[in-house]
């Protein structure tokens, strides 16, 4: 075969009316760059690079709205309506928040191309919080890779028979994965003899609690290689001194009470009327949760702001 | 994205460690090219052109074994183990059987890039007999292009919810297909100005007997690319005028009388011993079907020739 491939194509008879096209090439967008899946119509993987001053900025989610990628054919792209009322939520690979510099990039993670089924509490909860973990490395290291994408694994059944399951949601047939996986490189500074730092992990598409450490998700690349069918980093000399993330740093998501009082946080900030405000600030005290001074000042300036807004509206109206 | 696909990857801090491989490139052998899935261990679609000159010759399977393609990777890669007491026989997507010229390009076939798990009542019958359509086209068709794969089909539970359900089978989890797919586009000839000719079929991988007509199955173009995520004969121009090949040829597949005799014809063909030989000649007689001249005269002439062995081997022992 080697000898063929070098042969031009128009030579051939075999290739007179094309080759079959798989759509699985390269996609580069603005900060991340994918393989597609036009079976599932989800992507393969989808890698970022991301560093501390790339995650500074303004750009902010409500200007986006999630969208077929214009660049996929419409035979195979995925419309917002296949995850309507499909109890799936639709998940970012790349995410929204490793996007605040730039509104066209963060406008780019919401299409289609970069989205899959995950359930609502795991895209809102473990895997936000995997999420804010990769963008809290930027702190401790120069440069980090991320490639994330899913995974629909084979399941051993009591006759021993190994099978893979998985829900197809939507006219469009979109394949909810059973898994997704994140691959975390971490580079400690230009400066630093520091060998890379790798990180593998599988997380399934399902609730996962604040017991459940980071760590018992890890898995071996080589593993998540065989899983997933591709090959990571492929020109990382994997000859040489590579360390495990989790040697080199503690591997640790944020706790119950941080993560709700930054989910609060997010709440209060883009509450619009005081009884939302309130609400926000009551489900805090219903789980028995202190706000924090940074918090409670955010709370007075919204109320402030609110009740200015309704007192320049009782003028008006 | 469209920019950023043309600027060169050296300078994109993104692609540093390089950008996850798929394997899904096309590759090239003899008298097949195909596109392999490293998540399934199967092909996912293979291209043939095959013509009445090119079915001629004297290859033989039988000095042919199959074996996992040098050409992939081993993480990647189908062994024989896989498949070995897994229920499932070993299926070429490029038959064995349109590689007569060429002892190269048969053996080619063997690869395990070229095959997937398959029912082996479905091989060795209604997938032989389509085999055996395509390889008679070429007696009324100067060219014909096959395109062969598997596919994992969704169903439809009773709750509503699609769900695709899939085997894998051996350590190395090769994916069973639900359903298998060929798609033939036949050109008349050089100086004729009839439409090409193009039928897509797709069979589940079971069982399938001498009662279903070969337009039993099949499906429209576009339908199986949505099922397949692939685009098939892209240099076709579609807008011109197509004909389906069921317009333009009877698509009748062998029947149950003349493909037993054919069978029987083979195994006469290839026993090596005398039993072996009546075996063959009393199943055809417990079928009812009454040998033809060409198997007569076979059997015949095998037997003398089996009969010499036993005696030139009496003589010397
Ligand atoms: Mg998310
Ligand atoms: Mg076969």
């Amino acid at each position: 075969p080697e000898e063929d491939s070098t042969e031009p194509l128009e030579d051939r008879e075999l290739c007179r009316y094309g080759l079959p096209l798989t759509g699985a090439e390269i996609r580069y967008y603005s900060n991340h760059t994918l393989s597609y899946d036009q079976t599932k119509r989800i992507p393969r993987w989808v890698l970022e690079h991301i560093s501390r001053e790339k995650l500074l900025g303004k750009a902010d989610r409500k200007h986006c709205r999630f969208k077929p990628d214009p660049n996929v054919p419409p035979l195979f792209t995925a419309v917002n309506e296949d995850y309507l009322r499909s109890g799936w939520s639709r998940g970012h690979m790349a995410p929204a928040g490793d996007n605040k510099c730039s509104g066209q990039s963060m406008a780019e993670t919401f299409y289609l191309s970069n989205i899959v089924p995950q359930n609502f509490e795991n895209n809102a909860g473990f895997w936000n919080r995997l999420e804010m973990y990769c963008r809290e490395l930027t702190e401790r290291f120069e440069n980090v890779w991320i490639i994330s994408g899913p995974l629909t694994l084979p399941e051993v059944g009591s006759d021993g028979k190994k099978t893979v399951t998985y829900q197809v949601i939507g006219k469009g047939n979109v394949a909810v994965p059973t898994h997704l996986y994140k691959v975390i490189l971490a580079h400690r500074s230009a400066t630093s003899s520091e060998p890379l730092a790798l990180g593998s992990f599988v997380v399934p598409n399902k609730p996962i609690g604040f017991d459940r450490p980071l760590t018992d998700f890890q898995v071996s690349l080589v593993d998540l290689e065989k899983m997933s069918g591709l090959s990571f980093f492929p020109l990382l000399d994997k000859t040489q001194a590579v360390q495990s993330i989790c040697d080199a740093d503690p591997c640790k998501l944020m706790g119950f009470k941080e993560f709700t009082l930054y989910i609060t946080s997010r709440k209060v900030n883009s509450a619009r009327t005081l009884p939302r405000l309130e609400k926000a600030m009551c489900e805090l005290k219903e789980l028995a949760i202190e706000p924090d001074a940074y918090l409670l000042n955010l709370y007075e300036a919204k109320k402030k702001e609110l009740a200015g807004a309704v007192s320049r509206e009782d003028k008006s109206g």
